[in-house]
């Protein structure tokens, strides 16, 4: 393995040049479906066609081998049969290719023989100074640039470009494996690490921790290399921005499936999570949360504290919230007098924490003043530090004004809010969804959710201040 | 409260015939908005609209006080100012009418004065006989004869007819604030308690153990009038079918809120976890799940233990279930030389549990025989108690060939499956997800809640088996 520090990944991430390597077979080949998807993401590099038994693939001329090509390539993308691919490496390596990220599989993963052929790659890298992610990988995938190096079709053509890296150990997490393009997640980088033959978890954090477009980094991660060297990256990085993780592989059955998935063990569960919790990562406890949570990074100052203020339209829901916000860490936050009056002056229904104006708004011709003036009060209150505000939606009709009444909370925010959405029309609850999370805003269908990203936000500024102490 | 068992609650779900007392103000009057509501959904009794100041409404010949009716009246639903309530609550009970549901607030959930009017109707109740659901509520819905009592404009005309019971102590579960519709729940009754002034959540399980359309009885609860009975009466309707139980107030704090929203005091939460596990209640922790985890009762059979095989589509996501169904007490299961074979005999990687179909996938012209096969050989296997099926979907084509896969294998079935459904099209999962959940199909967006539903099943028959030898 390589000894540089992650800044050497930017090959992997931002190249200037690619060389796709595979089967350039219409409709089928995996090199053909790579370029397809890199030219409908509108990679902004060059783009460099391999494959000896094609001489033209999407009007760009084919090259023999890597060799052949004049110009520098900065990353190969190799989809060639198991048994070729460390010919083509030593080709690469060779060519001076900086990077490669070898989707084939068929190594570490199958068993010995496959192990051996993985520990070929491994001495070519080591030999050459050729950077490798995978094998076993879909690879990389970056907004800025239009960089995507899956060999699997993509049925969209855009991704919301924003600032969460999100990093896995899976092929679910890519582009032809989530909705990434409905869902409006603002992604900046993503990347499956494969059987990480070389590039591993601490050289994926330390680049991702200087990355100036990622502001938050989620990992799916099922064994960890160097646990020692892991937690101190961690803990390092943690001190700039969240680090957030899904380590799959808790119960003794699930680190053994996790062995036979990746080829390498998982540790102990107990020894992990006093671990990750002394770096101050945040652990995460489902796919949903991996997806979902990450977005109360995105656009929003963290709280300064844990007492939020909750804003329901069913006292129902404002019960459970209060259950959910306190078995999370947070504290239900008693309001000032100041606030109390102001939410008093709206209705005196309005004035203690959960507020429900479930109440009063059937009463009222136009409630939406209320509402905003609601969140306004308690965004205001010197006693809360987070706020999850509740929209029903029964049409289409009030996406506009909920729309305006966050543009103009947003203006002057310095406490961060989650949203909860319900209501009748599914369709339009999801379309006032993305609306809001393209905007930046952490908004759910799950009340839980919401509450659990303010959590996940306040325990990060405690993290980070005690961190800035040391 | 009146002493008759659960059986006198007919009138709240079956009347044929119901007074509406409120307001006939067209778009705005609550009595307006429930019969309007009431004809959007068909319902097959007579309405008799009652109101000192109208006509005429709807076509329908308005009657200045129930008195005024001369036909006999089963069910009255009364939205009216709070003060004016016993008083039309005594002419009801005057006129025989058998049971009324007090949808107007303003009583014990307000503090002492309401609390006061709310003894008053107490008292006429036991008086007369008259039964009574609320105040404070949303009252009660059946599929079966398009009762809706809801006071709120409803903003769809259809809710699939079901098996399952949904029961609340708040208006978020009502048809006013779920997109009952778009998200196919198969519902046989609602009902919202709301204050719980007469009818509480024991004489609600007794009516809805003898109600041949309902299988599964999902309630969120608050607070528990007597938890003795209830515990005894949970018991007894669990040996008849399941009972779901979302119980907030876990939280010192959750309690402290409950309180303020219905006038009542919950309960230490170590003591009602323990009385609910002795009583054989299924315990849910999020709305996500009081919504979704029933499904898996509503067409489908037990399974007889708790081993589970896993088909995925992806080696990440099978870790990652692997945990979730330990933790969650299933046991992945050891697949019989048998089945073993049969799987070998596809590809000799799909040999173990879970089942990676993933990489087997891509190299098949046609792989959905494989997909077939594959989990109908895991339904075979007598090692194999229930089966969590993962379905990928890039765009609507798939989803007549799963359809196709599931009237197949569901035809002889004996054994619980579940579908984790992903994909990159949010709208095409949507969609299969609707028609899988319309033919009764357990499916789901997220994984962790597939294999969830099934543990609850599996638990449930461990309970019922248990209770069956008592």
């Amino acid at each position: 393995m390589n000894s540089q520090s992650g800044g050497d990944l930017r090959a992997f991430f931002e190249p200037s040049s690619i060389a796709v390597i595979g089967s350039l077979r219409e409709w089928g080949g995996l090199g053909y479906t790579v370029i397809k998807n890199i030219r409908q993401f509108n990679f902004t590099g060059r783009v460099y066609p391999i494959n000896p038994s094609s001489n033209e693939a999407f009007g760009l001329k084919v090259y023999r081998d890597v060799g052949a090509v004049q110009d520098p390539i900065d990353l190969a993308i190799v989809i060639t049969p198991t048994k070729t691919v460390s010919g083509i490496i030593e080709q690469c390596a060779q060519k001076g290719v900086k990077a490669a990220i070898i989707v084939s599989d068929g190594f570490a993963e199958t068993g010995e023989s496959g192990a051996r052929l993985q520990r070929e790659l491994v001495k070519i890298g080591q030999r050459t100074g050729l950077r490798i992610v995978g094998p076993n990988t879909i690879g990389t995938l970056n907004t800025d640039n239009g960089l995507v190096t899956n060999p699997y079709f993509i049925s969209y053509d855009k991704i919301l470009k924003g600032n969460i890296a999100y990093c896995s150990q899976s092929g679910i997490v890519g582009a032809q494996g989530q909705p990434l393009k409905d869902q409006a997640y603002p992604i900046s980088k993503m990347c499956d690490l494969g059987n990480k033959c070389d590039v591993n978890e601490v050289d994926l954090l330390n680049y991702l921790s200087q990355d100036p477009q990622t502001r938050v980094i989620v990992m799916h991660i099922e064994d960890i290399k160097d646990g020692h060297k892991f937690i101190n990256t961690v803990r390092k990085v943690v001190a700039r921005k969240p680090v957030l993780l899904l380590k799959p592989g808790r119960t003794e059955r699930g680190a053994k499936a996790s062995a036979s998935h990746t080829g390498s063990l998982s540790g102990s569960e107990r020894i992990y999570n006093a671990a990750f919790r002394q770096a101050g990562a945040i652990r995460l406890n489902t796919w949903r949360e991996f997806w979902e949570i990450p977005r109360v990074f995105v656009n929003q100052p963290l709280p300064k504290g844990n007492r939020i203020a909750i804003i329901t339209i069913t006292g129902g829901v404002g019960v459970a919230s209060v259950d959910t916000a306190e078995e999370c860490g947070l504290a239900v936050a008693d309001f000032s007098p100041v606030t109390v009056n102001r939410l008093s002056r709206l209705s005196p229904q309005l004035a203690s924490n959960p507020v429900d104006v479930g109440p009063i708004i059937p009463t009222l011709d136009n409630p939406w003043p209320v509402l905003e003036e609601t969140i306004a009060a308690v965004l205001d209150d010197p006693n809360v530090d987070c706020v999850t505000a509740t929209l029903y939606i029964s049409s289409g009709e009030e996406i506009p004004v909920y729309m305006d009444i966050f543009d103009r909370l947003m203006k002057n925010i310095t406490k961060p809010v989650s949203i909860w959405i319900y209501g009748t029309d599914l369709g339009a609850m999801q379309e006032l969804l993305r609306k809001l999370q393209e905007r930046g805003l952490p908004a759910y269908l799950d009340i839980e959710l919401a509450i659990k990203s303010l959590a996940v936000a306040a325990y990060y500024f405690k993290v980070k201040s005690n961190l800035d102490l040391d």
